[in-house]
């Protein structure tokens, strides 16, 4: 299980190798929120999103022998960009296993990043067992994307980055909304902020049909999707939350909050709009959740981690003509 | 004249009310310009351009009596909401001069910033003129888009955080590239290296057709655009440089660099690709030249000056349907 001291120990070996990104705002979101809305703009980190982090963390926790032989990792796109840069960084192979149907940008950046990318299809196959198979002929280590204890630490540092930064601007008490797909940030970023920001509260955000999490924290117990594919916020379709992120989940969270697709494209807009920065379906929906279910928060202040901005072109011209 | 030490007290006034704006990369650019490119993105100032700077250097400057009766400002639009926004912080009242054709988002946001918006015919009114006459009316201060000394000073500090955060990342020698209308911005940041980061060469980048400031210094005299409007580069159309920030070019900076709209549309594209970083096209300029005018650069690293990104929906999907 991953701890504090993990967190802290990643954030020292990030260090000089992510971005501290910066924490955003406008008086034109804190209008529509009705409270101060604060986003940190983690697509502004390496690779497009804040999957760097928990990769470089993963990577710098190999043994050396382990690192010369190579790393697997499975992603519809933003893990693996980030392990894929994480991976190149420190000289060792990565493979990659993508779904066939991820955003044709993020299969061609992950083999740009000098991975070599293995396709499969996600309603049919099992990414699990091919994974294994993988590693195993190989030699090579996996990097789970997000049930992996050193992957959470690394993802934890944003949580570092938003207690310091909030606190700069006087924000010491705030909802932190996180875009939820397995949990690996989510739970990080809880883990960081129970000591260094206790009067936050973590809520998981997630797109409508694949509210695994949030029925998971009311049921309490691992709850999976019935659907694996087929939402514009691609990045944070996952089947289940995780066996270790669920625990940190359900101990140190408020209840998830699901938002439609629409709303998530709608504060893609509005990111672009008023805050210049590019976000992904995917990477709204905690932003979706700040502005549009207020009703659902508590605190004075709203904190969104706007978790990445690798998407397609189209699709982001689409959303300008139908919201812009 | 705008002195170093002018552009240091500015940094202290507009510590803590000015964003630290990052210092972004991506190696996908680095390939395509052939150098290291480092990117200065104002565009997450507030507001959404390095005008805040200048807006709250000048309001802060005012004495109080001034600061009472109010700020009067023209601009295409990005000033006028620098200015619109640090007068509202400083509770004074603003009246903006703007050219009926600007963006409506410009226009839009300026009102919504607190404003009163007085619109002119870029093509026909003589703005100087209507300027002067409503600042004598109603007892106005006139704060200037660019020759003012105090502008200029507010626009230099971005210049102090270049010179820091590129020396973080071990860059201390490069070309630094300036979006560049009646020269506030290069001039401030030309004096701020001059003493921080000596081996850096300041060029200002201009699109077709308004390219005063390179004529000008070739020249070694104050030359005039011919035409007045009809770019998509509205942010950086001005009729010439200013008598304050001619000499301080002149003396300070490399030749100038033209690029086409086109190449300013495909910077911004490639911004929103690779740096997950909305750019409007005026402020995509400077790294059009990094990406695509390398020959006329001669140092191992550019860092381009991405300064705004007040942008409306539809040109940006059109560019992202044309070059995406």
């Amino acid at each position: 299980m991953t701890s504090f001291a993990a967190i802290a120990a990643a954030a020292d070996r990030l260090s000089g190798h992510a971005r501290e990104t910066p924490l955003l705002s406008s008086p034109f979101l804190d209008e529509i929120a009705g409270r101060r809305v604060l986003i940190k703009a983690e697509c502004l980190q390496h690779t497009g999103s804040f999957k760097f982090r928990g990769g470089w963390a993963a990577l710098s926790a190999l043994t050396d022998e382990q690192r010369h032989r190579g790393v697997l990792a499975y992603s519809s796109g933003n893990h693996a960009q980030g392990v894929a840069a994480a991976a190149a960084a420190h000289t060792t192979p990565a493979v990659i296993l993508m779904p066939q149907d991820a955003p044709a940008i993020k299969i061609a950046n992950t083999r740009a990043l000098g991975a070599e990318v293995v396709l499969f299809d996600r309603a049919k196959d099992n990414r699990d067992a091919i994974g294994a198979e993988l590693a195993e002929a190989r030699g090579l280590t996996l990097i789970k994307p997000y049930d992996d204890v050193e992957v959470v630490a690394g993802q934890g540092t944003v949580g570092l980055e938003i207690a310091r930064q909030a606190a700069d601007l006087d924000v010491t008490e705030a909802d932190v909304l996180v875009c939820c797909g397995g949990g690996g940030l989510t739970a990080g970023v809880a883990l960081a902020l129970e000591q260094t920001a206790p009067k936050m509260k973590v809520s998981p955000c997630e797109p409508e049909r694949f509210d695994d999490v949030t029925r998971s924290l009311a049921a309490g117990k691992i709850c999976r999707n019935e659907a694996s594919a087929g939402s514009l916020c691609d990045a944070i379709l996952t089947p289940a939350p995780g066996e270790i992120t669920f625990p940190l989940l359900a101990r140190l969270c408020g209840s998830g909050i699901v938002v439609s697709e629409e709303d998530a494209m709608r504060a893609m807009v509005l990111a672009f709009l008023r805050l210049k920065i590019v976000l992904e379906p995917g990477g709204a929906v905690s932003l979706a959740a700040a502005l549009f279910h207020g009703d659902q928060l508590s605190g004075p202040a709203a904190i969104a981690i706007a978790t990445g901005g690798n998407v397609d072109a189209a699709l982001f011209a689409e959303a300008l003509h139908r919201f812009g």
